[in-house]
């Protein structure tokens, strides 16, 4: 069985996703521990011109539900960005997780090959299914949900790599 | 043309590889720029208990010069972890995207399926190929790379996420 765009997308989104939870569940539990107020984390930043650990949560979620639907060529859900607590990131996730595994691998069949156009600031960026997935969508949900993690370990929080790769 | 093996993993470590150059050199010149001793950068960690800026290349170099050459069934090169400055850790680089495009795409027919073994400390890991590399090589690769930038921008260095996702 030869990889497919399938296997290559919407598993790694899902597993992805669901450690992305882990470890949030991991920093609230260690906020409570530790008597520090949640938006304390959820408002960490690593530098003072990059996104909070909300803004990551939110644009991990983003990439992951805009890949899915992009190639299959369905519209991609929109979600307001209005998350602010941990439980609201948890939902925020569960709501990218169920319709990300909504898209059956049928529905990804020829998409190597099906034009994706992203408008950005700058103008359109347009690619082929296939350098979309591998050069653009997978690289920024590992960077949003790494500089996640990043945030907290920097801030004390007891996750380790495993939380980040999940159930190796 | 559908999706193999060889394109989900031999370009995608040949251009992280380089984006991570790109943003060495960047931090060389920021240090240069703010008169800031270079190992004060190598040095840096985001928290007590994670690596240096120079362990995340040095993995991410493990990671990528190690899935190749699992996937394609030949031994893996060994590298002595001894770089100290910019200029080694460019070297590092350069010699594992040497290693990694020598890889063909007719070695990587087939390794979906072909049997990883990974000696951890904790015992051996042991993946069909496919899952090595989409759910336990790439999350390494763009985790260590992804962590090099964050320790670079936590220190003020000028990278941006193009740099990072490289010339889209």
């Amino acid at each position: 069985m030869s990889l497919s765009m399938y296997e290559a997308s919407i598993p790694v989104f899902v597993r992805m996703l669901g450690n992305l939870s882990t470890i949030l569940a991991k920093a609230q539990a260690n906020a409570e521990a530790r008597s520090i107020e949640p938006k304390v984390f959820i408002e960490a930043r690593l530098a003072p011109d990059m996104f909070p650990l909300a803004r990551q949560v939110q644009i991990a979620s983003d990439t992951a539900k805009g890949c899915a639907a992009r190639l299959a060529g369905v519209e991609v859900p929109s979600y307001p960005d209005t998350e602010s607590s941990f439980a609201e990131l948890q939902e925020r996730i569960a709501k990218t997780v169920e319709f990300v595994q909504g898209i059956q691998a049928a529905q990804l069949e020829g998409s190597e090959t099906r034009i994706v156009t992203l408008k950005m600031r700058t103008g359109d960026l347009t690619f082929p299914g296939q350098a979309y997935l591998l050069h653009f969508a997978l690289p920024n949900l590992y960077f949003h949900v790494t500089t996640a993690y990043a945030i907290l370990r920097h801030n004390g929080v007891d996750v380790g790599k495993m939380d980040f790769l999940g159930g190796v």
